[in-house]
């Protein structure tokens, strides 16, 4: 599944991505990049303009938000550096769509992104043409190394804003009292799982990282070996059953499963189920991306935190792998659909460095209190995953697809 | 300029509002319904789509709110009571328009309000086409006084509402970083105020409330004396002069000007000037329905929270009129344009009473730990102004057109 | 029950208390003096040293800290002002003990008073005894007028300490899960009351205010004619009946009965029966200085809120009176014994004026969002309450002794 | 440095600590105990009364709380299970001294531990006495293996709440104005460091977590082999001569220095040097146990947080060691006298268990969100560190002796 491109040169310049190809390959880029920016604003075509402006919790940035701030990145990265005479589109875009980047100045603190109600949705799309023509128009002449490598992390950016948008366009209609549909035939399509088996993985010494092909995060550079021990691990994640046992059994109520914190989060937060669960007349429905339906006990679970994850392990007996476990493990088993909480830390590998200038605050500053999933989930871009993705969230988080496999 | 309407009958049975008239004309209630229900979206022809959705704090209300629940009040207290058969427009909008009335069921929380998308824009105002249209019907036929009653409450609840409607479109353009202007032709015109002269008011015993004529709210019924001693009331309000001359004396840093908890919102909200005023390059701008522009030292002073009215007041040596003070010498002024801060805390008049049910939740309630304010803004609607009006806020609120006239 | 004092002169220079007497009785000054210290030291009696330390919520201060703030009281504005060659006790004392006084510079906040394990207690009666033996040498000799004044000021803000004193322990001990006795044989003997009477008051002109005879607060001045309205008032305080049939119809979960903002406290807080009272085993105790003991129907309710009293007054068909006609009518009822929360907000009378310096922090400053009290309570010290005392809390507040009159 | 006891059997019953010895031999624990409960007093020696209560923040606990927590656990533990007919000394010392053993039923929350002035400290020293005697004669008996191993268990937890102690008062004192010394010849006897050098430590195989013999907690087990590549650690830890360069160029002002959790941290708070650095007229000063000293340049920095670590390591140019790499390398070079914060989570080693019942709550429900540091402090009770400990705390926490060793 990993996204293997046709080969252009980073040169090496940025440690964020990894460094192999070649030459240039521009034209491809441009359909590429083409494609990404067209995909954005399909998944947002079933909105209202209304839906493009809430930010109902500081986690959940507006749908217009996410447009445009993919939109200034290429502009701030690319345009900017690249492209003579280049003038922005808007100066005080720069100040509403930058996110964290801490080294370009001055930006809307992240709780504010949704009351703003200008710029419009209107001048937003107006925005995306406006850059997209324009990286176009660069894209079509002779196009350094350093620049085509910057595209390439604005579209791998932008397709990380693109799994955000739908997730966050689920929290925005799915707390609404009014529960409206995304669409009928949404991407929310989940298997009917068989019971799991357990698969016998040996101790030894697993690579571990990103093998140097195609793109990667700079996060999962410095391939390197770890010596793990024995392990099982499950051939299929944790479905909506065990969740519906879990709770008949009071596993919401049990102490002992749960970290010390995870415990206090529960009882602050009143959590009594995953998030979009509903107990309607004794019986579990959940808000999906068509609305609200009976809870399938076949389908594999989600919208779950870390603490529920680990405290849903316990009570099964059993643990969550380790991200290590769960690459050198992941062959043997179907992966996707839903993230996978793994049971370690988020923390740099071996060697990692960070890289220079705005691009440095990429990962490398998130290195700290998150845990890492594994896998992936419906509303992750095509081309999106591979074996050595790292993704990462604070513990209490529920709103991305995020469920779990077990280890023992 | 108090609102003598052409006389229906109130019968005695709303105590909040006040009981004179003979029969309904109920022709003339219908056109002033028409009017004030088109004066509502006639306020926000000027806004995006957008605009209509955003909460930037919890005092302020998205305007698609605001027409959604002036349109539920009408539909609860009038269509479902009094027309046979009404079948309500969606049954999820009073879960959503609801405001504060706790005996009508679960509501929003107020701090939600701008986490809803939807109902849609388009889709509020269907509902208020469909309630307008129903109540247009019902009041073609033989309409029992106490629905008249209804309506009219229904009215004067609707402009208030004009009111909040205007001020929170101000608050969510004017917080903005983009600083987009209502209209170039905005309601937001300002006399030239000259100096202020001292107007001498005997003591003596002075009649208070509502003399019984026209509408009024229930707060000001319970006419009754009071006994004033000597004053004098400024013949104008404070003006932007006297705030820049207090900015510059230093008055935000001077705590003995200023309440214990005036002094403590000061320094925990970083207040150095009114809302709505920033220093560029030196020189004070506010920002106006116009957009920003430069402050005009002899307009009168807005958008200033109680406790800067009676810091200001402290500096110049004199003090804010009682609400009695004011309403004894209101004769002898111009009012109007913005509201004045008084000296008098929000209490029951004597002999007070709640009205029963619902209703009775509209003005008692509040009688705590807030301030009246006297008067009248530039957002107050037509007639919905007369001299024994008793507007209220907490001490530290700033985003209605607030100001003050000196007493000594 | 008011103090008259043997009349020592005030000169008119301190308006925040009252101006009569002829001639400095310094004799008597000074063994006023000695009796006020020696009585907050025998309150204290009783404590253990643990005791005097800890500051269980932000508004109950440790008992050291008051015996120390009325220590510094008098050295900073007695001692070193007019004493030549004072030198301080201790230079970390005025930043250990100053209280709220802006003027007088930088100061330990409030909430930290508990975190303060020095000076110890024996620190502070050391310090006690030596401002306590100066302040006696310097009355043996030729006193100025205006230093009397201000020793004048010293006793009484100590009074005021005292009945803080007592509230705070009772705080602190009743919040203990061991909820150990103050003494066996305290200070809280209550009346057993019979049934309440109405006095009928005749409307017309009372005189509001001191009448300038011995001591008084600032906010007592500007003695004026106010017209009340014809009213009654109950012959006898709200006793722990009505409270405990308030509680069985289930006062606490009615809506209609509250303030907006009460019924918001009585949710957040989980408020569901005055401060210190427990249900066990379905009945009501209720902590006080001798410990745990059954709520005594008869005995005057006390530790309610404003919320509360207003609530109360509702559910009985009635309302508070105003702080006038608690004046107005006070010499036909008893009064004493617990504070009695009126209906009127702390604002201040016509003519109200600040102290100049540091002395005009006392109370104007205090005037906004707070509710009067009249009356006195059973910690209130001997000479420290009469028929124009304004007393003053937030209307949130419950640990002083705080009850109700009924009026209508 | 490990604590090699002489041998008692622990059966296997209790994996929070390691199973090896053979037979009980009663007579030398009896004596370890009597020596751990009178450090724990001695650690007070210098107190005074007040000095027991306060609690200035959630983390630090009262003195007395410790010395009554550490007492009830050997009531809990021992005393009740094994002691035939033993009564509890107070029944609700149970609620008032248990910290967070959910099993065990209610207790005070610990942010209240500072509110209560009772049990008194001379009660809390007789309930010391009483169980101390009491576990003394049953130590005389027949004493099954198991109640020695809890004996053990509890000697192990006294001795880390005599580092909190210790570092508890510091904070209670080091925050009070007054600045008082604990004690003129403390335990803050700090080397002189030279430069340090790079050891260079080569890839393979180390074994990690405890060995077996002597005493451990559950976290140390589950010993295990990691895989390392080659790296280089200083020979000595950081100094507060680093800090001092950090600050002079800024490093608190630079956001690409630190985690961006960290960075909102440092803005947050207004951290802008270690816990107890003062700067006065330009100079650094830190409060130790002796009083306010100048900073000491060549003494090992402490105080620091996970986050002041991480950026002064990036500052530097290198990183902070994992845990393993410390545990791997630490024959190399001396440690102890602080903690050192290692780049490592807090997570569980492979095949790690909980123990059953409440002793399960010990380690296993805090692994998460915090950080592991190695090594010991000056305030780490003899006998109680070891190269295999794993001590852990939230990145934001400084209380401790914490701070750095470089690697790369």
């Amino acid at each position: 599944m990993p996204d293997r491109g046709p080969g252009w040169t980073t040169a090496g310049k940025f440690p964020i991505f990894q460094e192999k190809h070649e030459m240039p390959v521009t034209a491809t880029l441009a359909d590429r990049l083409l494609s990404t920016r067209s995909h954005s604003e399909a998944l947002c075509q079933p909105l209202q303009t209304e839906d493009y402006v809430v930010q109902p919790i500081e986690d959940v940035s507006p749908p217009k938000w996410h447009l445009g701030h993919t939109t200034w990145f290429f502009e701030e990265f690319v345009l900017k550096p690249f492209v003579p005479g280049y003038s922005v589109f808007h100066e005080d875009y720069a100040f509403v769509f930058n996110s964290y980047y801490e080294s370009l100045g001055e930006r809307v603190i992240r709780a504010n992104r949704g009351n703003l109600s200008r710029p419009s949705v209107q001048g937003v799309y107006k925005y995306r043409r406006h850059v997209t023509e324009k990286l176009m128009e660069f894209l079509e002449g002779e196009v350094p190394a350093e620049a085509c490598d910057l595209v390439e992390v604005g579209i791998h950016h932008e397709q990380q804003h693109q799994e955000l948008l739908l997730t966050d366009i689920k929290y925005i209609l799915g707390n609404n009292p009014l529960l409206p549909a995304y669409s009928d035939c949404g991407p929310e399509e989940f298997p009917k799982l068989g019971a799991a088996e357990w698969i016998t993985v040996p101790g030894g010494h697993y690579d571990i990282g990103h093998r140097g092909e195609g793109f990667c995060f700079d996060n999962e550079l410095g391939r390197h070996q770890v010596l793990l021990g024995d392990f099982e691990i499950a051939s299929l994640p944790v479905t909506n059953r065990d969740m519906l046992d879990f709770i008949a059994d009071g596993g919401y109520r049990r102490f002992d499963l749960w970290h010390a914190e995870g415990w206090d989060w529960v009882n602050r937060e009143g959590i009594r189920a995953p998030l979009y669960w509903h107990e309607r007349d004794g019986q579990w429905q959940y808000y999906t991306l068509k609305g609200l339906q009976p809870v399938d006990p076949e389908a594999p679970l989600a919208h779950i935190s870390f603490y529920e994850a680990y405290a849903l392990a316990e009570w099964k007996g059993f643990r969550l792998p380790t991200e290590f476990e769960w690459e050198a493990a992941q062959e043997a088993f179907g992966w996707g659909n839903r993230w996978e909480w793994t049971g370690s830390a988020y923390l740099p590998y071996p060697g990692y460095r960070k890289a220079p200038g705005a691009l440095g605050e990429y990962n490398g500053k998130f290195m700290v209190s998150q845990h890492v999933l594994r896998g992936a989930s419906v509303a992750t871009p095509h081309g999106h995953s591979r074996p050595t993705y790292r993704n990462f969230f604070h513990p209490h988080l529920r709103w991305q697809y995020t469920g779990l496999r077990l280890a023992r």
